[in-house]
Parts: structure tokens; C-alpha cells; sequence
């Protein structure tokens, strides 16, 4: 059944010819979790050593990484998912890397096809799991045509926008020789920038226009220059969604307004507009739907326009536009991060903190939810950086993207801003933090409850009781993140006030390898 | 919005004629991971007061929990999921009570009706997310069949065989009012036994005859006497499956051989037969496929018979074959187990270990894999227990099928048998344990590696380098469970000899509320 491990197998199985085809398109890192179904792949990822192999222990940490990889690589890594349920374990972060319009591949091994008509144990519908987590699905059909559907998969990844692909690969297939390395997919073209467009757009410019922005733009700091010079010029506001796929921003760079989370917020901050400029994003959503308020958060009377929708060039569309307008980029004169306290840990301090010890080029990874309401507006004259955030709601995600970002980017520190109940679900990330020995610093926010869900539960009028209570608070025992995270090999301290807060943080994010940092707040 | 909390509210919301509707029909347990698009059950939950919450830090463990409980209370409880992300992370522990056919409710929140046309961050599919995982699914419509809704999803739960029922609830039909009690469903009735069934079975009788017996059989000990009772008069064998919802078994009690994992070795066990009875149990399949191995586990040339199927009663087709054999129920004599062992923790010292320190009517969860291959047979003479088992092969069950298994059993001492790799998938259920107090000791095997992923990778002939070992040891860094445990409020010891485990596990067990072992092997 097996081949000898040469560079190239007259009869190279299915497996190998897809390591070799995503190794041939630019693909470096596997996050796997996998299980007998992908031992095949296991073994042509180890003979041919072309890929970085990175274990999770969960398929949850395997697809945030991957999420978290993209993000910062601005490429995909593969997965490697065993049967319907090790998909549905990755399939929460799978919802957030789609949310965020991420390229992610993944690889989910099922049953041999003659064995997929009796009902295993782990028989169950891979497709059927696939699918609402997932832009692209197939399943392979041979081994000859593995490879190539793999790059059908990494070309469906590639797309504008982004998606996540998922490749179901039965066992055979990749056992079976006959696999045939495919060509890597073409690159994909944005669509195309409607020159009318763009002057409907200097139309409709002035104090009473907001520009929404997404995507790419985000990810371009001259793009955001651009845009602030166009609204410093017409008296426009920019605005980003409350939540994306990276943010690159801090001092020397212009900075945005993010929509607020809190539905009032949220309805307040678009209530001024008459006009509305969308660039690579979609009508901003109510996260819930609330009693008495609406699910759409521009104005019901508000003109809408897309310059330039999720599947064109963003920061191309700010550079027509701007050249439209002959606007300069707009980048504010020195600010300075608000000046360290001391104190208890609060919302206001702990913001504080955070802007005033990160370092230069650091990656922030913001699961913090209510904790960390403060630290974007507080970090916007902090040293440059880059910002990524959970963008499905689908909470357990901050520890997976720091292992993936820092995996992308090695050089550069990572923090993790986390929520001590989200941290919860992915809390096993922290093992691969450790044996990868990236430098993340994992800043828990140890409030010890759900405050999200308590806030929306005193929303819509509730008076909770003790078993209401029981289901938000995470006290009755304690967690104590510091002996999780060294019962992962990863050292950690707790910090109960915020100069000490502070002081641990510079020298976690100065020195190499993981460290958890346990905030009392 | 929400209607004052008395007994017979006139203008009761959803939520409520649910809550009520289900403590109507007997269920008592609500095991929760909800988020705000479950506020109103929460709510509800918590003005009525008529269920036990148990709050999971992550949906795998309320899953696995509530399957842990319908195995031991033989009915179901409720999961209170948030959607499909929600459902996503609870779809393993779903799956392997699917495969256990176990009864369960998922109670799945959806965005409101108006608001699921958006797409909002959390927006996914969630009747598709559920149908892998599920025998039943249903997207509730209004608040006036919400609690009909809810009763038969019930009565699929407790249809014959049991099933995994989902019933999805937009949020706004649980916070409008107009909510009406339903009535509990029917019982439902066996599949009837066909008395020419009874006598064909008889006929074919002999040396050369295997019983396939699960389901309620396994946890019904007289009913496996009976089975054994015939077949001393007659030379026939009774096999159960490798994995199997609970068997209720031990000293005084009829053993009986359950088909071993190892591929090879399952061919071996059914060999012998010409004949096979089935008793509430399907033709054993093969875990996965193996190059020139059949995916049939029986031999081709095997009569087989169906005495009763899976819809059907067991127990009461045993009494009606040994009724027409006149055979008489068959338990051994008085047998011991194993020896206590010293020296080092191996797979029988630990097995000899186990069989020594059970105490009487314990319930043992078995996720054991590898390291508690031999556990079973050593057993067979140990105090009467009850023994539930990794049913679907969706690694990460044990924890949560303890905290299922005690709630249901609050008398009852709960013995984990924990794989180290798979304890790793739901090791957050550990707070839950802490939380509810309950007294469930874990052992935790620690081979530090997916020794069955190596036993696989090995089998296809593979000669794994470091890539390959990276993916399956879980050294570097090693896990410290103990730190684990007592990071979430568990305490814990770690044991690095036989004899050691032995006097640890005796007291954890006999001393209230969770503990963990961590044996070194």
C-alpha cells in the first residue's frame, strides 16, 4: 500500500499528491488534529516534510489557528479534520474564519468509500457537517483527481472575498496510488471598480455621509489615511464594523471608529447619517435582534451606496476615490496613549495599561469582550500594531488565533486580550502555545462570569434569580487560569492591581515563548 | 415583554409552556451552555424553578453530560445549545449518544424570526448543523405549538430505539406571549416479537451459534443470565458489541465477551459461527477499513437471524426464547477478581487495581481506549457496577458522561476511565464536576500519546519520523492533569505505582465530591 519516500514516486498515492500540490501553491502550515481516517496524510506530510505541522488538541484550536494564520499571512494553511464530529469540534472557528472572511482549507478525512454504507461508529454525514460552516465543499472522488480538487479547494479560499473550503477526502483515496500533482490555482481577480461609482460617491459626500469600510481597507493604513483625508475635506465620517479580520492601526497611523456592540451604540453612532458610502462591507447588522429595535443599523431613510462590494479592491476603490477628490492622506499629529494608573483593575486602567506596554509591531488579538470595551479606543496612539478579533460571535477563538498569528508572523510579539469564559472553550490552545514556543502573552480577564449574557439579561427586563445566576457566573469554584496554563507547560502570574499588570506585561511580551497573565478585575 | 411569575400565568411566554411542558413529561434536568439567544429559558428556568441547571463551560459537556445521564436515569434531559456554532461544539458528544442510542433533547436557540434573513456575525444554518448529529430535527414556528413542539421531540427521544431529537427555537418564540402546556407524550411501544422468530431461533442452536446481544439486554442482568443459561444447554456464544450504552455487570451478575477493537482480533472473535442471533443489536461493522480486511465483521458465509431488532424488547425476547428452550438462568459461580498488584502501572496492574478498589454499585465511564484494554475482563467479578462506554468514536465523552452519569446517580461513586489525549477534548467539564459537587474520581491514563493513532499508523506498514510522532505523542510539553484539576476546583494526586493508585483510588472513591488520579503509565 505504501510508496517509497523519493521526490518523485512513479506511483504516488493520493495523499502525497495533495501535500505536494498545496506545498507547490505557497501552502507552509498544517493544523491538525488527526485521527485514523488521515494517517495517510500524516505519513506524506512526514516523508515529504514539506509542510510545518502544527497539533492542536482539539479541532477547535486547528481551525482558530488556521483562521489566526490567515489573517496575518494573508494566505491559507490547511486542517487536518478526522470525520464528521472532529469537523463539528472546528466547526465554531470555522463559522468565525468565514465571518471573517478569511481563506482557510480544510481536509477532513472520512470513511474508505466501500466502507462509507455501513454505519461505523463514526459514520455520519461529513457533507451535511460541512456545509453550514463552509463557502465550498466537496468531497474527492479519486485519487488521480485528489490533488486537483485540492486546488480547486485552495483557489475557493482564494477567492474575492475570501471563504472557507472544505475538501472531504474518504481514506482510499489518499492510501490508493495513482495521485497526479495538480497546478496551482489562478489568483483571483477583484471585481472590477465602476468608474461611475465612484463619482456617485464624491456626490453624495458631505457632513452627513459615512463612509462604512471593511476588509482589505483595514488592513492598509495609507487606504484609512486616504479616507480621513477625503472626510476631513467634506466633513464624512469613516466607520468600521464592530468586528474584523485585522485592523492595522496605533501612533503614526489614522485610526477609525469601530461600530459599538451595544444595539443603542449602535443605532446612535448611524443615526446622524443620511447618506451611507459602503467599501468591501455589507449593511451593518444588529448582532441580536431586541425587542422594539430594528435588525439594520444605518437609518431606515438612509441613501445607500456600494463604492466598491466585499469581492473588489477596497484600498484601490479609496485610492480612485480620493484621486477623484484630489484628497491627501490625513494622519493626526502626535497623540499619546492615556497615562498609566495604578489602582484596581478596571475597564479604564486596564486599557491604559495595555496601550502604554505594547511593544513596537505587536499582533493584538482581542476575545476580550466586555472586559476589554476601552482598549481600542485607548491603544489608537499606542505603538503600531495589529489588531484581530472574533468575528462570528462564536466565542473561543482568542487562543487559537494567537497560536496561528504567532505561527504566521514569528518575529512579531502577540497579546491576547481573552475573556476568562470564552478562554474556556479553546482552553487546550494553550498546549500548542507551549510546544510551538511562540511568544504569546495571554492576558485573561478574569471577571469571572458571562458578563455579556448578564447585560442581556438585565435587557430585556429579567430580575435573575440564584439557578439564573448559576448560569453566568463562573465563580463556585474559582478558575484559576495561572494552574490551567501551567498544567499546559505555559509559566503565568496573577496580577491583582494594574501597575503590576503592567510591569508583568512588558516583560512577557519581551521575552520568548507563551506566558498567561491572570487579570483580577 | 415577560409575564409575572406565578403558577398559571395568563399570558405565559414560549419559554415558559416549554420549561413546563417538560417537567410535565418528567424531565428534571436542564444541562445548559446557553447564550443570548437563550435568556428567555434561562428566564424561564429560573422564574419556574422545576428543573436542575447544570451549567457546562462549553457545549461538548452538556451534551455528554445529558447522554451520561439518559444512560444511568433511563430518560432524557434537556441541553440548552446557542446556535449552530452552539450546536457545532455539542455535535460529538450528540453523535456518540446517537450511536449509543441514548434519548436526548437539544433545545437550540435561533436569532428571532425577523432577524435570521440578515447576516448577522452569529447567523448560520442551524437545522443543517443539526442533522448529522440528530435522528430528529424541527425549527419550532410559534409560541402557541412551541411546547407541542418540544413534547414530541420528546416522544422521538423515547421512541424505540431511543434517539437524539433537536428542536431549534427562534428567540422571539420564547419571549412572545401565548405560550400553551402541551401533554407528555405517548409511551411509546416495542417493535412486536415474532413468535416464529422464537422458534426459528431455537432451531438454529448450537456450538456454531453467536448471540449479538445489546441494548437494553446489556442492562438488564437477568436477561443476560438467561442468554447464558441457554447457552450452556446448548454451546451457542453470546458476544456484545465493542461499545455499548451501559451494561449493568459484575460479581453475582452473567458476564459476557464483547468484540474487541483490534480488526484482526474482531475476525477472529465471530470466526467460529456459522449462525448469528441478533437481539436488539445490527450486524457488527468494523471501526474503520482496513487494506484486505471485509468492513463485515461476521463471516460471509454467516446464517444471520433477527430474533429482535433495535426498535424492539430485548429482555422480553431472551424470556421468550429461554420460555420455549425451558433453560434456566445461568450465573457462575462465586469468582475474585484479579490479584492487587505492586510495581510499575501497566495495562493488567492497573486493570487488577480497578477490580480491586470498585466499590459496590459504582458506575464506570469508559473512555479508556488503549490503556484499559484489559479492564474489562479483569472486571467481570468485581463488585457490581454499571458500565458506560465511548459509543461513536467522537473522542472527549468520558468527562462529561461521569457528570451526566452522577447527577443522575447522586448515590451513587462514579469512576472515570480517561484516555489522556481524548480527556483533553471536554477537560473543562472538570469544573462542572467541582461545581455540582458530585463524586466522580477520573483516572486519568497518562501514556502521553494517541497510542491507538500509532497502533493505526503502524498497521498501514508506516514508519513514522519525527512529523509523524509530532502529530501523535502528546509529550513537549508533558501534561501535569493534576494542575489541570486543581486550576478548575477538582483536587487531584498523581500515582507512579500500582499500589499507590490502588489505596488513592480507594479513598477518592469512597470521599465525596470529584477527585483525579493521574496514573503514570
Amino acid at each position: 500500500m505504501k510508496d517509497e519516500p523519493t521526490d518523485a514516486a512513479p506511483v504516488m498515492n493520493g495523499a502525497e499528491s495533495v501535500v505536494r500540490s498545496l506545498h507547490g501553491a505557497g501552502v507552509e502550515v498544517c493544523f491538525a488534529n488527526p485521527g485514523t481516517s488521515e494517517m495517510q496524510f500524516v505519513d506524506a506530510l512526514d516523508r515529504t516534510g514539506l509542510l510545518r505541522c502544527v497539533l492542536g488538541l482539539f479541532e477547535g484550536v486547528a481551525t482558530g489557528a488556521a483562521d489566526g494564520y490567515a489573517r496575518m499571512a494573508l494566505k491559507p494553511a490547511v486542517t487536518l479534520l478526522h470525520l464528521a464530529p472532529g469537523l463539528a469540534n472546528g466547526g465554531a472557528n470555522m463559522h468565525n474564519a468565514r465571518k471573517a472572511r478569511a481563506p482557510m482549507v480544510n481536509l477532513v478525512g472520512d470513511h474508505a468509500v466501500r466502507h462509507r454504507g455501513y454505519d461505523a461508529p463514526l459514520t455520519a454525514d461529513v457533507e451535511g457537517a460541512a456545509e453550514p460552516f463552509s463557502d465550498w465543499v466537496r468531497t474527492a472522488s479519486s485519487p488521480a483527481t485528489f490533488a486537483a480538487d485540492a486546488m480547486e479547494a485552495l483557489g475557493a479560499a482564494m477567492a474575492n472575498p475570501r471563504q472557507v473550503a472544505t475538501l472531504i477526502a474518504p481514506a482510499d483515496l489518499g492510501w490508493d496510488a495513482g495521485g497526479v500533482v495538480a497546478p496551482p490555482p489562478d489568483t483571483a481577480s477583484f471585481a472590477p471598480l465602476d468608474p461611475v461609482a465612484v463619482e456617485n460617491a464624491a456626490q453624495m459626500l458631505g457632513p452627513d455621509t459615512v463612509f462604512l469600510v471593511g476588509g482589505r481597507v483595514l488592513e492598509t493604513p495609507k487606504a484609512v489615511a486616504l479616507l480621513q483625508g477625503i472626510a476631513a475635506q467634506t466633513g464624512a465620517k469613516v466607520v468600521a464594523p464592530t468586528s474584523n479580520r485585522r485592523s492595522d492601526r496605533g501612533a503614526g497611523r489614522a485610526g477609525l471608529v469601530r461600530c459599538p456592540y451595544p444595539i443603542d451604540m449602535a443605532l446612535q453612532t448611524f443615526a446622524p447619517f443620511r447618506k451611507a458610502i459602503l467599501i468591501e462591507t455589507v449593511p451593518p447588522v444588529a448582532f441580536f435582534a431586541y425587542p422594539e429595535r430594528p435588525s439594520l443599523l444605518l437609518p431606515e431613510t438612509c441613501e445607500q451606496m456600494v463604492l466598491t462590494g466585499i469581492d473588489g479592491d477596497g484600498p484601490a476603490a479609496v485610492s480612485a476615490l480620493a484621486a477623484y477628490m484630489d484628497a491627501e492622506p490625513h494622519v493626526p499629529g502626535v497623540a499619546l496613549p492615556p497615562s498609566p494608573q495604578a489602582g484596581t483593575i478596571r475597564h479604564d486602567t486596564i486599557a491604559a495599561a495595555i496601550a502604554n506596554a505594547l511593544p513596537e509591531n505587536a499582533i493584538v488579538v482581542d476575545e476580550s469582550l466586555t472586559g476589554g470595551r476601552d482598549i481600542w479606543s485607548a491603544t489608537k496612539a499606542a505603538a503600531p500594531h495589529s489588531w484581530i478579533s472574533l468575528t462570528g460571535g462564536a466565542i473561543g477563538d482568542g487562543i487559537p488565533l494567537a497560536l496561528g498569528a504567532a505561527v504566521a508572523c514569528p518575529d512579531r510579539p502577540v497579546l491576547t486580550l481573552q475573556a476568562d469564559g470564552s478562554a474556556m472553550y479553546t482552553i487546550q490552545g494553550l498546549w500548542s502555545q507551549a510546544r510551538e514556543g511562540v511568544n504569546i502573552t495571554t492576558l485573561i480577564f478574569a471577571n469571572r462570569t458571562y458578563e455579556i449574557l448578564k447585560t442581556e439579561l438585565f435587557a430585556v427586563g429579567a430580575n435573575p434569580g440564584r439557578s439564573a445566576l448559576d448560569m453566568l457566573d463562573l465563580d463556585r469554584p474559582n478558575i484559576d487560569f495561572v494552574a490551567l496554563a501551567k498544567g499546559m507547560g505555559v509559566p503565568g502570574r496573577r496580577a491583582d492591581c494594574v501597575a503590576d499588570l503592567q510591569r508583568i506585561l512588558v516583560t512577557a511580551m519581551d521575552e520568548p515563548g507563551p506566558f498567561l497573565i491572570e487579570a483580577m478585575m
